[in-house]
């Protein structure tokens, strides 16, 4: 054959180049794997080279704009074992966690749809249970519960329920948020100590064989994000809710979209001592552990401290922290720099350390 | 114990005739059972005495306004056995389901997010397919998948995959629907054959051990809905698409809604051979089994005969045809004429006889 479809020598190095500095990756598995569910590279390829170019979307993840209105969307199912843990449990986290994406949109959350699937023998006290969580999340949120759905399956399936919401929220005037709006110069601030969430979930499930008084993070951002968007103004370039994959993966997705690089302070990271452990026995670094009710926000140098102090100002981010500056190079790469002075790759999660913490 | 907690008999025959009369059922059960997710008398109870106290919502399941604004949001989980059948597949339903519920609700639908729960080992190609039928429905139907997520589960949960859509539309300014406008004397009309999604379904698991060629009804209702609007304007009472219970269950919760009874000419039913046939072997009236294509309108008496010309012009309506007439008593129930001329109840069903059709 004189044409042939095999990529030469010169195309796949070029290939990995645009890996590297940030282009759209490929779907190329066979089937679906738990690492499509982490939020790692292999759930970016099933978003970025699946399911995007399919509804003809940048992002299948975040909150959008519903065309002609002022409104933003997202939507979550929640899938976390076990149902309940300490700190939270499913209901609660699925509030929380649609609450939040619009948050970190810019949007005021506004109302909420639930959608549920039950397995068959689910006690109904359990149902019960979930059910007080969600209202009272819901009103700890202020949001309305405005339409639901109730589907139930056979014994075995399920693990007793898995909860899907969408949040509908109103874009803040006077947010000007963009994935793709970091400047070198920029500061990294986190609203608190990072991987509660993921370990509360993992002790909880005794996976670990150790015992710690960890609870989940769950809560509204809302809050936060009012007072950064008071505070920051237009120097608030964009905010993340570090949730699956972590403080890590959101520096990675906004670096790439960015074109710029991040260099994160490892001693500045706050993370608590039984969190610290559990990472380490898990050989995992905080940075990549879930959290669901921390944002992260990059700020304009100018407003860094008039952020800082307004995020340490709300009741629950008094740890709120600078961790990281935006940088021009490597572009598209987050670079720590450890308590030695030595500097390493941060790069997406491969693999699925974590299973099913929401 | 001079106070006792037991009804008297009074009390109780009170009760009988309250729930039969339409008061708020309540939820009793020690846990999850399929029947509360089949649309019938345990959906009811679910919805109605947990679900909607619970959130402040007077019904759970149907299209409901956005606080403040001109929207109308609703959400769908999808759990269909098999994953692909004749006629349609569980992503085309996915979008159609949540589409219809918008145009029911006089809602032009705009926007759909979309949540996939997938399991872990489901074939690349399987997932593409459904990602290409959802993408296909939805333009279709003329709506943008805005938002979306995915979560993976273990393998032997999930069946596949189930998803969650949720849909938001703009309130047409020419809808005046609602589910207590009923009044005595207006028609019931159904825009065509009954049963075909919920009798395709059964077929293609093999449970019913014939084999027939019948394929889902699986549609958007939008285009039929605006036929409806245009035409019987102010004259239309209700719109419901006639999924889970099917249409009997869809006309329970009008009369009970309105305070009317309707009655229900058995012969005009239109009903496919094959359906009728697979109905019997179940032992289930057609009036039961689920449609994922099609529409219950109640009119008034005066545009009745517009509304139905209406409906027969819009392709795949052409069998659409007056199927009952609302009266004044019995309160709040169904009655079925049957070809000789006998009347009896067509109450909610009990029970699951069709699980998991959509």
């Amino acid at each position: 054959m004189s044409e042939s479809a095999a990529p030469t020598r010169e195309e796949k190095v070029l290939g990995i180049i645009e890996t590297a500095r940030g282009k759209r990756p490929r779907f190329k598995d066979d089937q679906v794997t738990m690492s499509h569910g982490a939020g790692g590279k292999a759930t970016q390829s099933l978003i970025e080279g699946l399911l995007g170019p399919a509804f003809g979307m940048e992002s299948f993840a975040d909150a959008e704009a519903v065309p002609g209105t002022d409104l933003a969307v997202t939507t979550d199912s929640f899938v976390v074992k076990p149902l309940r843990f300490p700190g939270g449990s499913i209901g609660e986290l699925a509030v929380n966690g649609t609450v939040n994406d619009l948050a970190v949109a810019g949007a005021r959350p506004l109302a909420l749809t639930l959608s549920l699937v039950l397995e068959e023998g689910l006690p109904a006290d359990t149902l019960r249970e979930e059910v007080e969580a969600i209202a009272a999340a819901a009103e700890e949120a202020g949001v309305r519960i405005v339409a639901g759905d109730t589907k139930v399956v056979e014994r075995g399936h399920c693990d007793g329920m898995y909860v899907c919401t969408t949040g509908v929220g109103r874009v803040d005037p006077r947010a000007r948020l963009a994935p793709d709006a970091l400047r070198p110069g920029d500061h990294v601030l986190v609203s608190g100590p990072v991987g509660d969430h993921g370990t509360a979930i993992m002790l909880a499930r005794g996976d670990l064989g150790l015992e710690a008084e960890i609870e989940s993070d769950t809560r509204s951002l809302w809050p936060v994000t009012d007072a950064l968007l008071e505070a920051a103004g237009s120097g608030l370039r964009c905010l993340r809710d570090a949730t699956r994959g972590g403080v890590a993966s959101v520096l990675n997705e906004l670096a790439r979209a960015s074109g710029v690089a991040v260099l994160v302070d490892e001693a500045a990271v706050p993370v608590r001592p039984a969190v610290a452990g559990a990472a380490e026995l898990l050989g995992i670094d905080p940075m990549y552990v879930a959290n669901e009710g921390k944002l992260v926000a990059i700020v304009a140098p100018e407003e860094s401290e008039r952020a800082l102090a307004a995020l340490r100002a709300v009741p629950g981010c008094e740890e709120a922290v600078r961790i990281a500056e935006v940088r021009t190079e490597p572009e598209g790469m987050v670079l720590v720099e450890t308590a030695f002075g030595g500097k390493r790759v941060m790069d997406l999660l491969a693999g699925d350390p974590l299973p099913r913490i929401c």
